[in-house]
Formats: C-alpha cells, sequence, structure tokens
C-alpha cells in the first residue's frame, strides 16, 4: 500500500487570544494551504478535531463553517473528538481516508477555544470526560495525576526534583517557539515553590488552559511528489484504549493504551524505539512524561526519572529531545489543536524547519493521550527518502 | 482493494427511554456483538456517532465508556459528529478504517438521548449547528424546511398533499417496525389539520425529538466469509458539503452535497438511480424527501412530488420503496443514530430480515443529510453474491 505523506502544516499562536473557534479553525486551515502550496478547491476531506465547541461557545457544526470559510466547499468534512486526544485521533482519521483512497488530499484542522472561560468552568468540561462512577466522587484529572505521581515518586524511588525537571526542561524548549503560551523559562525552585494542585503536584506539574489551532495536510506519496521534493510519511500510526474507569487499572503506573499504541505503532513502521530521534510527549501533567517515556519503551518501568535527571530528553545536549515545541507544559493545550500541534512540530524537526529548536532527527514519534490515558494514539513519522 | 461488508446490525428501541446515553449505546453495541457473532476482544476499532452528549448530559468521553462497557478494550475509539449526519459519517469512517486496512472488525455504535430535554432546549443544541450569520437572526432549520417548501410548492406547481403524502407513507411503514417511535398511520387531513410550525409545513410534516441507539459491524469481506455466507457489502459511499451559510446556495431546492454525494457513491459502486431497489432517506422534514429524490437522480427537478402521487415510493406497490424503516418521520431521529438505523434498515431489507417490511432488493442505498445539507453522506449497499 502506498505511504500517507504529509506536506505541509501551520500552527496559530496559543495562548489567550481574542478569537473564536471557527476563526481559529480557519487561520489555522489557510495556512497549512499555503504552505502546502495547495489549492482549497483540491481538498477532498477536511477534518476538524476539536472536542467541545459546543460546550465552551455554544457552537456547534464548526466543521462545516471551516469547509465554507476556507473556500472548501464540496469537501467532505467531519468533527473528530477524543478529549484531549482529538488531534492525534485526526491523524489517524485524516490517515485513514488517504490510506483507503476515500481522498488525495486531506486537510486536518484541530483547535479549541477556552480561555474565555473561568478555570473551574474549562475544569468541568474536562472532567465530564471521565466516567461518572469516579467524576461524581469528585476524582478529576489533575487528582489521577497528583494519586499517580504520589504513586511513582515513592514506589520508584525518585526525588520530587525529578518530575519538576520536566517543566524546567519543557518551558526551556519553548522559549525558542514563538507560538508557546508561555515562553519563559522556570527554574526548580519556582517548580517546587508552586501552589499545590494535587500533592505531590503543583501549578508548575501542569500544562494551562489555552486557546489556539494547528493544521496539517496529508495525501499520498505520489501525489506530494507532484507538490514537492521534500515531505514526510507517516510510517507507523496506532491508537488504543485503556480502562475508561481509571482506578480498575492493575498498575498505575503502566498506561495500557500508551503501551499498545505505541507497539502498533513500532511494528506498523518496523521500528523500535532506539531508532527515535526526537519525540513529543503528552506532557499535561510531568508525570505523564516519565509514563509515556517508559510505556512506549525509551526507558525500563521506573527508570524514566533517571533519564530525565541524566539530561538524556534535554533538547540540545540529549540522546532523545522530549518536546522540543516546549510541549503541552509551556506550548499551551488547546484540546483538540495537541495532538495536531505534536506532528507540526515533529514535521518540522524532520523537514529542518525547525530554526532555533532544530535537533538532528531523521524520525520521530507522538503520542497523545486522551483522558488518563483512557485513549491513546502513537505516530510516528519520518523524513522521506 | 477488497470490499468492506457489514455482518451485523441492531438498533434498540426508539422514542422517549428512560436510558442515559452511554447506557443506548452500550444496549446496541452488545445486540450488534450478538447479531455478528462477533467476540468483543476481536473488535479492533469502535466507533461512536455522536452529536452532543455534552450538550444534552454534560457527559463527554462516551466512546472511551462503551469500550469498557462492552469489553472491547484496548479497542481504538472515537466519537465522530456530523451534527444530524454523524451516523452517515460513522459509516463513512467505519469503511475508512476496514479499507485502510486499520482494522479488520470495527463496530459502530450511534446514538443520541434528548428527551429529557425540553422541545426548546433541544431545538437550541440543534440551532447551534448553524452558521451564526443566520442564526442570530433566528433562523433555524425548521424555518429553512418551511422557506424551502413554500418555495418548492409554488415554483413547480406541487399540490400541498403531495408533502403530506410522504407523512401519510412514512407513518404507514412505521407501523411495522418494532423499534419505531411512533406506530400509527396518520391520514392526509391529520397532517394538514395539524398547527403550523413554518408555514407551509405542520407540526406532522416534522420528525421527532427522540432517544435511541443503532450499531453496524463492517469487517473486510475475506473476513466476514469466516463468520457468516450471508452478508452486505458497501459498495458505494461518499461525502459532501454544500455552503454552511444556507442562503448563499444559488438553488435552493438544489442540495448540492445531496448530488456530490450521490455521484460519488454512485460513481464507485458503478450504479445508478436506475438500479437501486430501496432507499432511506433522511426525512427530518417531508420537502427533504422531495429535495433527496431530485439530488439523487431518482427524479427530475421539480417532479419528485409527482412519483409521490404515483405512489412510486410505496412500500408494497411501489417501484422504488422509500423509508421502508417509517423514516425520521415515524422511527424518530435520535441524531448520531439516525444514519446508523438507515443503514440497518437497508441492510435487514438486503438480508431478508426486514419482516413484514420486506421488500424485493438486492442493491440499497442510504442519505443522511447534516444540518439543511450541509453536510451529506451516500452510501450504496448491495447483497453479496
Amino acid at each position: 500500500m502506498e505511504r500517507v505523506a504529509i506536506i505541509g502544516s501551520s500552527m496559530t499562536q496559543f495562548g489567550q487570544r481574542d478569537a473564536w473557534i471557527l476563526d481559529l479553525l480557519s487561520e489555522a486551515g489557510l495556512e497549512c494551504l499555503e504552505d502546502a502550496g495547495v489549492d482549497a478547491a483540491d481538498v477532498e476531506h477536511l477534518y476538524v478535531s476539536n472536542m467541545a465547541s459546543g460546550e465552551f461557545e455554544g457552537q456547534t457544526g464548526v466543521m462545516n463553517a471551516v469547509a465554507q470559510d476556507l473556500d472548501a466547499v464540496p469537501a467532505y468534512t467531519q468533527r473528530i473528538d477524543q478529549t484531549s486526544s482529538s488531534g492525534g485521533a485526526g491523524i489517524y482519521a485524516a490517515w485513514q481516508s488517504v490510506a483507503s483512497g476515500a481522498s488525495d488530499m486531506t486537510l486536518l484542522v484541530g483547535g479549541e477555544k477556552m480561555t474565555h472561560k473561568t478555570t473551574g468552568e474549562a475544569t468541568d468540561v474536562i472532567a465530564s470526560l471521565t466516567h461518572p462512577a469516579e467524576y461524581k466522587h469528585g476524582v478529576t484529572l489533575p487528582s489521577f495525576a497528583g494519586l499517580t505521581a504520589r504513586h511513582y515518586l515513592e514506589r520508584f524511588d525518585a526525588p520530587r526534583e525529578s518530575l519538576a525537571k520536566v517543566a524546567v526542561k519543557n518551558h526551556k524548549n519553548g522559549v525558542d517557539n514563538p507560538n508557546a503560551q508561555f515562553r519563559k523559562e522556570v527554574d526548580l525552585e519556582t517548580v517546587l515553590e508552586s501552589p499545590i494542585v494535587a500533592d505531590p503536584l503543583r501549578l508548575y506539574d501542569f500544562c494551562p488552559i489555552t486557546d489556539g489551532s494547528a493544521a496539517l495536510m496529508l495525501c499520498p506519496e505520489s501525489v506530494a511528489r507532484e507538490y514537492t521534493d521534500d515531505y514526510v510519511v507517516i510510517s507507523g500510526i496506532d491508537g488504543a484504549t485503556d480502562t475508561h474507569v481509571v482506578h480498575e487499572r492493575e498498575d498505575p503506573t503502566v498506561m495500557g493504551g500508551v503501551v499498545e499504541s505505541g507497539e502498533g505503532a513500532y511494528e506498523m513502521s518496523g521500528r523500535g524505539p532506539d531508532d527515535i530521534d526526537v519525540a513529543e510527549l503528552h506532557d499535561m501533567f510531568t508525570i505523564l512524561e516519565f509514563l509515556q517515556m517508559e510505556g512506549l519503551g525509551f526507558a525500563e518501568q521506573g527508570e524514566a526519572w533517571k533519564l530525565v535527571e541524566e539530561g538524556y530528553t534535554e533538547r540540545d545536549t540529549g540522546e532523545l529531545p522530549i518536546n522540543t515545541s516546549g510541549g503541552l507544559k509551556s506550548k499551551g493545550h488547546p484540546l483538540g489543536a495537541s495532538g495536531v500541534a505534536q506532528a507540526v512540530e515533529i514535521y518540522e524537526q524532520l523537514m529542518g524547519e525547525a530554526g532555533p529548536r532544530q535537533v538532528e532527527a531523521d524520525v520521530g514519534l507522538c503520542c497523545n493521550v486522551g483522558g488518563f490515558g483512557n485513549c491513546v494514539i502513537t505516530t510516528i513519522m519520518e523524513a522521506a527518502q
């Protein structure tokens, strides 16, 4: 089967934006059309990753509005929701549309508008993705993160500072990302002395609430060559669920969806953890970066913290730079956009377009986590030969 | 490329249900697993068509909950929203998942829970799918239907009774559907004397607000043969948008999305309008049945009403039975379920399992309309040879 290529990308300014969801989606969509050099009339499928425009803005049907805004009618369109992994699910859907032969040119736009809500209101929408059996007892995603972090640190004898170092690293990377929400370094003390949110996790262990969007253009490799000599291929992609009721999992430090989707993506691509040169992991909470490093085979169980301590994941000096974009932590986390923006970073790294964030990379990976690992999509991308 | 088969289906009781969305989705999912004879552990992808569980019930992440409920973890899951055509979009997504090789067994479940809301509340959620440029002026889907119906009747010199006959026919068919919301015949006078909603359309020109769900099991044809000798294949499927701002369309009686998606599905299947033996059309409003008959080539523009008058679309005596299930009109319209339930009816017709509704059919078609034709999916299904 012919490989699926990515021939263009875009990402808007993340942060607090004076724009509603349709504006954000169209902004990324237009920029991606331009970046790919594709005419809107040639877009056959248009996928919109968005978790909750109805809940956040009382506006649904945004995919149809974007199709018209971009002048892409009669392109087929659909909204994709996989909660916080809606962006990764969008990549999988766009990949399927091309691989199945249904579309020879698929534009994927992911976005969310959240900051006009209070933190409490936004958190309520996000919490509605958890199982009522847990939600009605007051358990939310941050509390799962706190409980898991405590368990991890105690069980694996890891220092609290190792978690804080994830935040420090990702903030440092984000300084060089012009579209990041927070372009400022933070030091260990700032993280360790920030207000407690879910003990032992503190404010700087969490990603912010964000507006923003990102986009990718996908097509069969044969079509890609009509547009450009330089492109990226998706060599492996898979998605998987874990139990929706989080407390039913056997081992709270193992995210089954990460393991399963990673294995699927590795198998499809013929790659393994050692082949990955750069990765974007879903650092909605610092502890998640450890769990994904371990679930994806970059570290043995209980040992990711050591790699972070050793600088293994640093951008300019580490063997496996993780979250060169700044991650969700400093770049921000507009739900439907985040998985797409991860792939935009890997695309730019593989194309050599990452500017001051550039690392040496031929093979990259993104891992987009929905809920607390309730559903996960792993994507492996490679520079075309 | 190998064809995509349907090897099982289910549909719950439609109507006012004392169950929340997760119960409804799981009910259809479990019945479909049983109908197909497939073990939940063998489901690789699980798609959930649902427009608005967050808006209707404050509950998101339902696809992950269903995966656990059905014991299908770690199957990959995703929610699909294409407003009122979410079900059809789900069929297209499920088809793509199989045709791309991503999944060898895909369960599609569509459902919506709406009746716990007042009609006003439910209508507000539905109206949020329209473009704000029109919505803020008070235009809603029923008003589009009224304006279009008035234009159609005047321009094509069609009698008001011809629209009412669509409602009479579909209610008559619904009597024989045990899962229909309204199993009662209505006569012409009842339709013509019911309260005006959007002149000239009256209450009985509209579908009701409904709870319910439906499901389909899709797999490659080679896998289908491991389970059964009798199955159905999707021989053609396509989706297309029209302008999201409805008043910008050149001809209000032509739904571009119907025409485009129909042409795509015909081309893919090598079939034409004359090959279709039975069809389920999206009769959210009676006028839509005319517009789809014309857009899909069953009638010339402005002449569908004549075919209805002549009895051409009657179930037991017509040449092309339309909405043998009772249609959205009598069966009900739980948004995310409707497109799936259309295909369930065609599946049962092609399998010879439609009981008292059975017609002679080897090739069937469903047309699922989102918004006011903002996005449309047309699917052609055939009994396997």
